[in-house]
């Protein structure tokens, strides 16, 4: 009778924590979205699997339609395990289901998993915060709820570096936006699948940036942090030809 | 020849990666900071531990010393890891490091950790985005080196939550700098030893949370997401009360 909300992490299969992994394998239901990475799914191979991502909503399944779900499987088995990508609160509509389950007296535990936003940068060896370059970051949601009358996401952030999730969709709107604070020139980098084997990275600035194909899922890094990644990037290319003269 | 920035997450033994604890298996010496945790380590058993955290350095041992031990011991070890708090490049000078690395062609890897700016709301059930509360959060460094003529840290940062690292040592002078641009009733909550089993939660404001008794390791989480989180803390204390009746 516990629903654990769990985050598989950014997509690599073996950036799950061991909690998520331990609670994985206790598990009677694993209620998911669409991961990255479907591997994961095999630390509960004796759970019933139910999907609720995109593909299972042909007009995007409300999210009162899951928290039903999660009730539903919540009060009829002892490890539920509502799996999502990256971390559950990191704009995962985690804290709409937990207050859902309180409602419902059905007792709950988060295990936070690694968010796209800073684990997808950190292992391309992109730091997302750097002496005298980066003391602060931010990150935000790119793709905000349409039916909102007032928009929160205003894009003046002062931090130092900018990482937008779910951003690829309206890119040209959002980098228009940010223009009006930082510099067209300032340096962006958007990666396509980070962490998984097609991961993909692409370069460009504020203002070229719209302008380039982009596949998702990816995330988009703003600031100088990209400048001090091509210059690690172009130095380990040279590093190791020279380890191969 | 590889050194491994491996992020060990936020103190709980078990929020390493699974990748994070392959590399630690196959490490020959892992090179560790203060810790949160020492349990980690023990996935190393066979490997040399070398030390290189504030009680080791009497007068804070350079961040050069430390680059001169990934150096040395990069050359002449087949794994080398070097193991931080959090995720490896959160105000981690892990981006020095591997620059280092490179400069001496050593080959590296980064694999990245929960930082524990994310992954200590998370497992407490503080949701650090929510829905019409918070699209954005930003995470900054609470302490900023001193000899720094230009302090980067602003705190007019935009962003619904802000989630400060390392800044308990100056609370009052940052909580005092963020009410230049926040109001002085916004919620805060520090979060003392979070993830491990003497975690301690203090409420407050803006305004009083200064003169409060806090212990380090500590983050602080300012803005109405502190609310909605205590809005989840009550209920599920009256939620568990249901149950027991």
């Amino acid at each position: 009778m516990t629903v654990y909300l769990v985050g598989a992490g950014p997509g690599d299969p073996e950036l799950i924590t061991l909690k998520g992994v331990n609670v994985l394998k206790r598990a009677n239901v694993i209620i998911y979205d669409n991961l990255a990475n479907e591997e994961i799914l095999k630390h509960g191979a004796n759970a019933k699997k139910i999907y609720v991502g995109k593909k299972a909503r042909k007009h995007y399944k409300k999210q009162e339609e899951i928290n039903e779900i999660l009730i539903k499987e919540g009060k009829n088995n002892e490890n539920v395990v509502r799996l999502k990508g990256g971390d559950p609160f990191v704009f995962g509509r985690g804290g709409e289901e937990i207050l859902a389950l309180i409602e419902n007296n059905i007792s709950f535990e988060v295990v936070p998993g690694i968010t796209s936003a800073v684990g997808i940068p950190t292992s391309l060896g992109l730091p997302v915060s750097h002496r005298a370059v980066a003391t602060s970051f931010t990150i935000i949601t790119g793709h905000e709820d349409p039916k909102k009358k007032h928009k929160q996401v205003k894009w003046d952030y002062r931090a130092d570096t900018l990482i937008i999730l779910m951003g690829v969709g309206n890119i040209k709107e959002n980098t228009k936006k940010i223009m009006e604070y930082r510099s067209e020139d300032t340096p962006v980098c958007v990666i396509e699948n980070g962490t998984l084997p097609n991961e993909k990275i692409i370069f460009g600035t504020l203002s070229d940036i719209g302008g380039k194909k982009i596949d998702t899922p990816a995330i988009l890094v703003v600031g100088e942090v990209v400048d001090v990644y091509k210059k690690i990037k172009e130095s380990r290319i040279k590093s190791s030809l020279m380890l191969l003269l």
